[in-house]
């Protein structure tokens, strides 16, 4: 496995783990190890490099987490096929060059994107007239208020089906998976399929929780059905409305294929609704959850992208089986959001503001996208593509040139632009924190910098 | 194991594990089986009585929380010493019965105890005169206005020498100690001695991260330092300042002991310094955390209790080497607390506004207990005596005659009186909810319905 001339660099800038992870890579991108090739275990991977076996995990799980290998029970650690069958619909996606910073930086805003006045109304209400509220601790489910507010949104805007008793809130959707880990371990359930490649942010808690990781391709059309029928795994997590890196919808046939199979299995998908509320074109696309007839769907939606990048509230809502198995947990975890800000929350969606707030963003992102857009496109050098995507913060640009891809995201930073590269084909730039007069000077600036950062 | 005469009630009140539970526990009360007998294993034990895995776990968890049961790696389940030589000092306390909610309810607070005026003015100032730090996400670790003001405070109020980088934001106590436990098996540590009887709500933390809880009886001086030594545990978990649920406050030989014992086998001590800000009557209780020279205690401190129950912001204070390892985490873990919140409370210290809160506090606890003490001692029915303690929120009732403990706690209930029962002869009465003037008929009413409840 482990090329004789392999040398680890002990003053180069990647750690060693980084060295070994790379090396393993190019190993198997360049076909030079088939599919299915078992790998070194940990302890003999370690001995063979004169590594600890802490070196060697870190570089094997960035290798499990981008899909590049996988495990087997108690068998050890195998080669993936990447091969072009699976993702020849984007073969400079498979491609996945080290990202330093795996957790994407989803929660800018701009400065004229958010009604503080209505927002400190509301703290008002709360800290003058509903104070008493405030001398108890928060429901460890999360406050009643709060959860209508959500039942009423979700149906209204996402199709989704629920009962407010079923919703949990949590600060954050890794605290609300850390306690679905902890569910689903209840339940014997051991191992769950992720996307691949996809929110490393996510897999970091399956992980810590000790669920065994099936990373499945991603395909034009949802998960590789296939893989995921052969993972064994009866739970997946997917992000169907926004498929983190690129940004890809699922189609509604990969939809009703995941129930399909959902149903096959006697298994339930945890569906995170990542940005859906930011789609500024076309129709809203519709939730899993209500697809769903068969109560198999996790449905977890979060307020910090689309509200203010400071408030940490996220709910999920649960399949009757699973809520059947929180109630015996609840006493056993407490809320970990504020009650003031569940509360302040509440009157924010009452009052009608949050429904106001999205139009507004819905609105100037939709300007600042166009703008932007239509700007890289006159400006944008030769082998530089800008793709699809009509919701998030991000365009997406496709290389089809190599470019030095650290320097330029130094040279961006330097310069106050957000990119963030995903693999070495595919940056995302990010549109929404520029005022919209300041677009056409940014687009023109990138346009420039990518230039210069051709190989 | 199971007596033959043991039989399981399907129409009982208890849960079936809760009667497995209480069948094995009553078979080491009595003497029936010998510490250190082998119990049989949760399959063995589900197949003799014709019950599910799931039952015999909870049974078995319950027992191992509690510390009737102790687990060797691999090998099973034994019955602990829990002979009068270890817990001679307390015998009253060897007889935990069953505590349906093992969530302690320690966040009440009177109506009067808090200053919304001033809390509400740390809001405007954020949120009309900072708010575009809220338009960024806060920072993982916790913001730094806030860090700031906690390594004042901890210094000048707890003796803790720290160095604000060191500081770690969360949304309670719990949150930070799944953290812990991610950092904990990265460096290598697999198990973790806990106090029994303690604080449950902490150990389901470190169960559901698999840690191996080493439950270590407490003695008059704080924990069992030679059953802590055969545990080969190298962490432990302690609440020095106020132990749960006894209140106990661990002496400084004990501490020092313990420093010892973490300096010997290379370990770290979490110090929960849970309710020492509570204290109102003699000087603080010096924290373990100032009293290490070995950089060896993780200090463990939190908002809720003391400042209003519904805000939910905790901090840990990490030595060198688990900050080292914290640091490669930082970008995996977003923070839980809200970033207008962390500011605001910021704000309210530095403004003094808290330290004038802690003094308000204290008074009025102060206060209070001295009404509630007299007049329990003139009124309790002989037989239950108020035991001494000078901090929290309770008075602990020790019973010398049997009581209906069930009972009681409903009728008290009824009537709004707070109490909690620790143990069958334990039970701890809240005071500090009731307005100053309510409390001479709150302790007539409860000596009433003590008289009530004799066997």
């Amino acid at each position: 496995m482990f090329d004789t001339l392999f040398r680890l660099e002990r003053n180069s800038k990647d750690a060693l783990y980084v060295q070994v992870y790379k090396h393993i890579k190019d190993s198997i991108e360049s076909g030079k190890v088939k599919a299915h090739t078992k790998i070194p275990s940990i302890r003999q991977g370690a001995a063979d490099l004169g590594l600890s076996r802490r070196t060697l995990e870190n570089a094997y799980s960035q290798l499990l987490l981008e899909g590049y290998i996988y495990s087997k029970d108690r068998s050890g650690y195998y080669v993936s096929d990447i091969g072009d069958s699976v993702i020849s619909a984007n073969t400079h996606e498979t491609k996945i060059s080290f990202v330093p910073k795996p957790v994407p930086n989803r929660y800018f805003m701009g400065v004229d994107h958010f009604d503080f006045t209505a927002w400190r109304k509301c703290y008002d209400q709360v800290l003058l007239y509903e104070n008493d509220k405030l001398l108890t601790e928060a429901s460890p489910q999360g406050e009643y208020e709060l959860r209508k507010e959500i039942a009423e949104y979700v149906l209204q805007a996402r199709g989704v089906h629920c009962n407010m008793d079923r919703i949990v809130i949590g600060a954050g959707v890794q605290v609300l998976l850390g306690l679905l880990s902890v569910l689903l371990r209840e339940m014997s359930i051991r191992s769950i399929a992720v996307e691949s490649p996809g929110f490393t942010e996510v897999q970091h808690v399956f992980k810590d929780y000790f669920l065994d990781i099936k990373p499945i391709p991603i395909t034009g059309h949802g998960l590789h059905m296939k893989e995921l029928m052969k993972s064994k795994a009866r739970v997946c997590y997917v992000s169907p409305t926004h498929q983190y890196p690129t940004g890809a919808i699922m189609p509604v046939s990969g939809r009703v294929e995941l129930l399909r199979w959902a149903a096959s299995v006697d298994g339930f998908i945890i569906e995170d609704d990542y940005d859906s509320e930011l789609r500024y074109s076309g129709r809203p696309v519709p939730s899993l959850q209500g697809l769903d007839s068969g109560d198999r769907v996790i449905f977890l939606g979060s307020f910090s992208t689309i509200l203010l990048p400071s408030v940490r509230i996220s709910y999920m809502i649960l399949p009757e089986r699973f809520y059947r198995v929180y109630r015996g947990y609840m006493d056993k975890y407490r809320q970990t959001v504020s009650k003031t800000e569940q509360l302040v929350l509440a009157h924010f969606m009452k009052d009608g503001e949050f429904q106001r707030h999205l139009r507004r963003i819905r609105k100037k992102f939709s300007v600042k996208h166009g703008i932007a857009r239509e700007a890289l496109e006159k400006r944008l050098p030769e082998g530089i593509f800008v793709e699809d995507s009509s919701s998030g913060v991000h365009i997406p640009l496709r290389f089809e040139r190599p470019v030095r891809m650290e320097e330029l995201v130094e040279k961006c930073s330097a310069v106050g632009l957000k990119v963030r590269p995903i693999t070495e084909g595919l940056l995302m730039f990010n549109f929404a924190i520029l005022a919209e007069d300041k677009i056409l000077e940014a687009s023109d600036k990138l346009a420039e910098l990518l230039e210069e950062s051709f190989v």
